[in-house]
């Protein structure tokens, strides 16, 4: 059998040798996803020095493919002038989000240069969720009284370096206060010694204080690339790109899918500490122990009824479990069409007259196919209906709340993706039980 | 109590009130979000009459903001003059995707212009998948003879038409043939009478058959906003957009989630029709009860132990439910890990020993916690040793299935999102009542 060598291995294998010029041509020769890979599969000490072996400018770009929680750990490991070095070659918005959780921010700040340092001070201020938590300081901005020429002379002349500068709009400011935009396209057509204060085009701006929602609803508004950042004082802060403000919408999805899978924090890496993943797994699922006991509690005092029937005991979880399952189907669906902004948090009744029309439905599916596998292996049609019943009636009640639950949440501004399942399922458990022992009680003489 | 009007309340009196000119201001003032909700409160009659109603091009814009299965069955309403005249105003991919799912797609194909009916019977023939099924033909291209002078021509000239272009890059072709792109930059900084065959910079491209997993490798490798399509031939055929590649990548995460929620077709909206939400929730939850049923059959097995030990009833569904969360947990981060690319589907190994340390953690503390409460209530340590044990290895049992199952089963191609939950639930279910039940029989004198 050939013997295959995993990125990993080989990268693993350069690092311990410590010879940077092949350690970079190897990393040139890699496909991003294959660099991600390998990061994930070396130590935490040899992804480290790696980021030592490389150039600050492969580092900051090596990392800005890594998973956020991921890199911050690396960062994290280097002393101040280190991560200084590798901080100082990334992206504004980046520096700013690393730097506002590591613990040694200051020290590192301490080490860039003067305006490096105040820009960042300030970007680092603002709330993640705000415009000037979004916004990158990489734009291009020109005095009113210059002209064209000045203009195309300034970009021929550092042509490498706006290389990843957004150049679909150069701004224009009087005094630093932000005046408007011009396209490349009006650049283009215009005379040399035209004054950018005559093709200046007027533009819309927002605000660095307005939250992530109204940025969202600005961007649905209209179709931009981007968007100048204003302060209060009306000069130009920096830029929120329409890609970026999309980036943080999907981060908002993946983590309010993982949570309501019950992993609190919204991400979690198998690279991460094993007392770190198991004390955050645990924190939820304490709590949901905690509800299935409370639940289970109902069966406790019916024990009398389950002693008589012994039987039911084998359809009690499968009445939990498929409760669970069509309720966790209309939880998805209102979490869904709550991102999606179809639906508002105080829709409580529509929705759950929609959820109702299809629990009927599927309760009453679910509830034969039930009944008659009672039936059949009791040889006894009363289990059937006991069972049928409780499946048919819980499964309306199930969709009922798993539809309304995560609006109800939204309403009282709770995060609904960690909470709705944990309450759906012990309020369907214990109801699913009810129904189930009483429904066995009425009928005790004919089962 | 102030009298709240609704958006959708207006709009619907609007509709029926059948006045263009009114409906278009209105609609002007809404932002999106305002739109997509009204959107989603009127019947589907007056959708499609609210499209009649203002003009094709206004009918796509709204239509692009709007759910793509909501848009669909209200383009599918119409006749095919009208769905042609809407389907014109839209980008060349959204025309194809919709076409590509609607039954009336050839009478509407024929009420296109004829140059358009070509490009769009050419479109819709590639796989979704593909660059060619993502690309979208608005793109400039120029031969390379011409000069930079009849460029900035063309440029003044359509101003307007080509605002929605994306004008990065301008495309260099030579017969239709595939040479090159030009900056705006070059085009800003060189003399007007340059040949374009002077300026113009070597590009790489892709080939329209490559699919989307190749796609996002390419765009992870290289930092570009968009990269040209080529034929077999070396034609120039479209464009694939950066963001239009992550949005395609945000649609399957969205899809997943919602499949491992148990949402068949990926998507459901409750303006659907009840009885297609109801067959496809249906779809998953019958093989959901089957399933179940088999796992209880286990309990039914172990009836006798069952009445001798009537408490353990209470135990059987919090021990099924416990399994489950844990499992979920593990599988929510091994679907995640997949999509972030820092695992590979045959790393089974690997996952299992970071499931299984966090296994040990969490099943210790859990059992000890339900042993407890068995204990506490039962008066009788061995109970408590019973739940608790079984508890504790069945965590064991369910994070490493968890972990491992979505690796296993997309190895075997198969999609994972929708079936990884019913296998770990079954399988932690049976082994969960096996071993309560098993050690129960084992200690059935001194319970």
């Amino acid at each position: 059998m050939q013997e295959v060598s995993y990125p990993w291995e080989y990268l693993r294998e350069q690092i311990n040798a410590g010879i940077p010029e092949e350690i970079k041509s190897y990393l040139d020769e890699l496909d991003h996803s294959d660099i991600v890979l390998a990061i994930n599969h070396l130590k935490l000490e040899e992804r480290v020095k790696l980021l030592s072996l490389i150039t600050p400018e492969d580092a900051a770009e090596l990392i800005e493919d890594l998973p956020w929680v991921q890199a911050l750990r690396m960062l994290e490991e280097l002393n101040a002038s280190e991560a200084a070095a590798i901080i100082h070659e990334m992206r504004s918005d980046d520096k700013a989000d690393f730097l506002s959780e590591m613990d040694e921010a200051d020290a590192i700040i301490d080490e860039l240069e003067v305006e490096e340092a105040q820009s960042v001070r300030e970007l680092i201020r603002y709330d993640d969720d705000s415009a000037g938590g979004l916004m990158i300081t990489e734009f291009l901005a020109f005095e009113s009284s210059a002209t064209v020429n000045e203009v195309v002379e300034n970009l021929s002349a550092n042509a490498e370096e706006y290389e990843k500068f957004n150049l679909q709009y150069i701004y224009v400011t009087k005094q630093n206060r932000f005046e408007g935009v011009l396209s490349m396209r009006s650049l283009l057509i215009s005379k040399p010694d035209t004054l950018l204060s005559t093709i200046v085009m007027e533009a819309l701006s927002v605000n660095d204080q307005i939250h992530l929602d109204e940025l969202i609803r600005f961007f649905d508004s209209h179709d931009f690339y981007g968007v100048p950042v204003v302060n209060d004082a009306g000069e130009l802060k920096g830029v929120v790109l329409r890609k970026d403000l999309r980036e943080a919408q999907n981060e908002q999805i993946n983590t309010e899918h993982l949570e309501t899978q019950g992993i609190v924090g919204g991400e979690e890496l198998r690279t991460m500490p094993v007392w770190l993943r198991a004390r955050r797994r645990l924190s939820w699922l304490s709590v949901n122990i905690l509800l299935n006991i409370a639940a289970a509690s109902v069966i406790a005092f019916y024990q009398d009824t389950l002693s008589a029937v012994i039987a039911l005991a084998v359809f009690l979880p499968i009445i939990s479990d498929m409760s669970g399952c069509s309720g966790n189907q209309a939880v998805a669906v209102s979490l869904r069409e709550l991102s999606l902004g179809v639906v508002k948090p105080f829709e409580l009744f529509r929705v759950w007259i929609q959820e109702v029309s299809v629990g009927l439905i599927n309760g009453l599916v679910l509830g034969i196919l039930i009944g008659l596998a009672a039936w059949i292996w009791q040889d006894n049609m009363y289990m059937g209906l006991v069972v049928g019943g409780a499946l048919m009636l819980n499964t309306i009640v199930a969709v009922s709340l798993g539809g309304t639950i995560p609006l109800f949440l939204k309403r009282m501004k709770v995060d609904p993706a960690l909470a709705s399942g944990p309450i759906l399922t012990t309020v369907t458990d214990m109801f699913g039980f009810f129904l189930a022992l009483t429904f066995a009680g009425w009928m005790l003489g004919s089962l």
